[in-house]
Formats: C-alpha cells, sequence, structure tokens
C-alpha cells in the first residue's frame, strides 16, 4: 500500500518532470540539480560560479526547509534567483521547479541551476527535468560518503569535492575517496575545489561549458 | 491520499515506538537518538563517547545507506552494535530499532544510542521510542543551519556543536550561529565539542549523566 502510492508519486513527478525537460530541450537550456548534505557548500559554489558567468544569463531555483537566506546570498549575483520553501520537505519535486519558473524568462537563458534542500538521500529519486546531477561533497564530511551513501554518487554526471582548502587540516583521506568513489561509480568526472579561495575553478567552468554546449547541440 | 497514507505510517511507527518506550522505562534504560547531515560526526562524537563511558554497558544501534563502516568504528569500543542498512530508506524507524535490539541483552545495559541515518530531515518526524534526541551540527557546515532546517532543532533535548578545532578555520560564526538557534529553540542547551581533541568533553559526559540518571528516576 504504501509503496503502491510512493509509486505514484514518483509516476506524477517523472511525468512533470519529462515535460519540463522537453521544454528545456527545445529551448537548448542546460539544467543542472546540485545535490549534497546540508553544508557541503552548494550555495558558495553557485555564488562564485554566476560570478564568473557574468557574461551568461543564468537563473536559479533554490530549495530550502525555511528561510530565503541562500536566495539573498545568490541574488547579489543573479537577476532571477527564486527560493522555494519546502516546510517539512525534504526534496524539491518536478512541480516545484515548474512553478518556481514561472516568473522567469526561461526563453532568454543561458544557464538554470538547481539547488536542492541539503539532503544526500530524498532528492536523488526525484527527477526535475534536469540535465544532469551535480552531486558536493565536502573534504569535512569525511570520505567515507559515496560508499555509505552510494545512490546519490551512482546517479551524479559530475562530483565537485568542494572545500579543499580545508582538506589538510581535517584530515582528508584523498587516497581512500577516490579508491571508494570509484566502487560505486567508475566513470563520474570529480573536479575538487574551494569556492572560498576560487582554487581550480577553471576545470569547474570548463566542464560546466562543455555541458552546456552538449547541451545545445545534442 | 497520499498525506492520508503517510499519517498511517506515522501512527503505526508511533504505536511501535511508544512500546519500545515503555520497554525501555521499565529497565530504567535511557535512550538517545542522534541526528544530523551526514559527516557532522555522530559517528565520531559517539567514539569517543563510548570510550569515556568504558565503566558503563553501552549498547549502539547504527543506520546507514550501505555499509557497516560506523558499527566496525564502534564496535571497537563497545560489544553490543547492530548496523541498520536501510538501502535507500532516508531515516531510521521504530520496527527496525524494535528488529535491531532482538540480539542486545537490554536488560543489563546503562546506556542505548541510537545513530540515524546522516539527514537533518526525515528522522526528525520518526520516534523511535527515545527519551531524547540530539541534534549535532559541524561548525564547518555553516552557522545558518538551525533556521534553514529548524525542525530538527525545535525537536532536539540537546545540541551538539562539533568540530569546534575547526571553527576558526572556517570562518564558523559563533555569535549568528546562537542568536538563530534561539530564535528557533529558547532554551535548548547547547555543548561545543570537538571529538578529535577531546576539547570540552567532560561538559558533555556530565550531561549525559543527568540525563541517564533522570530517567533512571523519573
Amino acid at each position: 500500500m504504501k509503496i503502491q502510492v510512493v509509486q505514484n508519486v514518483l509516476r506524477a513527478n517523472d511525468a512533470i518532470a519529462a515535460a519540463s525537460r522537453e521544454h528545456f530541450n527545445k529551448l537548448g537550456l542546460p539544467v543542472l540539480n546540485f545535490i549534497s548534505a546540508p553544508g557541503s557548500g552548494k550555495t558558495a559554489l553557485l555564488e562564485r560560479t554566476l560570478e564568473c558567468l557574468k557574461a551568461k544569463r543564468c537563473a536559479v531555483l533554490v530549495g530550502d526547509l525555511a528561510t530565503s537566506r541562500d536566495a539573498e546570498r545568490l541574488g547579489r549575483h543573479c537577476e532571477n534567483v527564486v527560493q522555494i520553501n519546502t516546510g517539512k520537505g525534504c526534496h524539491l519535486d518536478a512541480a516545484q521547479i515548474e512553478a518556481g519558473l514561472k516568473n522567469i524568462p526561461v526563453d532568454q537563458l543561458d544557464w538554470l541551476f538547481i539547488e536542492n534542500v541539503g539532503n544526500m538521500v530524498c532528492p536523488v529519486d526525484f527527477d526535475l527535468g534536469e540535465h544532469g546531477k551535480v552531486a558536493l561533497i565536502s573534504t569535512v564530511e569525511g570520505e567515507d560518503k559515496p560508499v555509505k551513501y552510494p545512490t546519490l554518487f551512482q546517479k551524479a554526471t559530475c562530483v565537485v569535492l568542494t572545500k579543499v582548502d580545508l582538506a589538510a587540516v581535517s584530515g582528508f583521506d584523498r587516497d581512500q575517496f577516490y579508491r571508494e568513489l570509484r566502487q560505486v561509480n567508475s566513470d563520474v568526472p570529480v573536479i575538487e575545489v574551494s569556492s572560498r579561495t576560487g582554487e581550480n575553478f577553471d576545470a569547474w567552468l570548463a566542464w560546466l561549458e562543455q555541458f552546456r554546449l552538449a547541451v545545445r547541440q545534442p
């Protein structure tokens, strides 16, 4: 009974997501869904990314249980930011994305970024119509997360290892991280960055541009 | 329809949890449910806590989507450790706790600790029969989490601020943290610790002992 209902909810979500994706494809608009635990640095990554992409037209939909904090931070770098408050909801769903886009000029954008609710588990199952999922993990969370929370890393299009400026001080074991991540996903690209110092942002921006072009010219 | 089913699931969970709590009360066995984001340091806190509580008889039930990593770490300090793998499940439920206790001599314990799945949202709604919820937040996650994920902090019996040895290097704003936490929960006790250095563990152990005595002699 519970399983049946959950399946129905997912099916309804997937139908909306499929329609959104078709719309994004027609526009040639690349859409990325950023997923991680709370505090891995999704907002910080997007802040610096928006700053670097000044020449591009971007929009961000950002989910949190409460407050408009993240939208306020992102709004300093981008005109089109919509905060979605989920109340007790542990993930964004496709209908929330559809509604969130109502006031955004999607036909005039180069990028749509979705910052999901901070949660490594539930957001993974909900397709939002995106073209790829970016999984973030910070060095201070510990190297063992890919094997303990494998579903996110299995489905990720790109893994961003954040807060590399804190790797040494937090005792992050880089070898173990890569060895175990490869058990879960043998070929996902990994980009190590510090959103605070800007370390390695060139590689991240290059990945984004390559991804954008692949969506635009399929 | 979805809401109805979710309510039924919660009702069934709460019935099992209530029976467990009655059993724990009869035994005078204090039970704490540790909840936080992945990587906040639940396992590290429990490792050092078990080490400090050597004179006490402890058991730990620990939840993760996959692997027995945490049970292996905790098993070095404690005989009675059970890993519960939830697969895609985003929280522990009362039936899993009931099943997990089958091979543990609960009538011979001074403490039962439950380490929930790393998730700041979903575990909050599922009563496991515990006497209190310990909410962990690490300094490296950022000071804004209490207002962005308020439900956990509203229901917490105690807040443990972890990784205080990394507070300075991560730019943690202690004043903002306390000011905003107090908006969400005006009187929950907060204990700042480093499980790596042992900083302030005296205060944490004192809180635990006071809590244990309150459950034993209600």
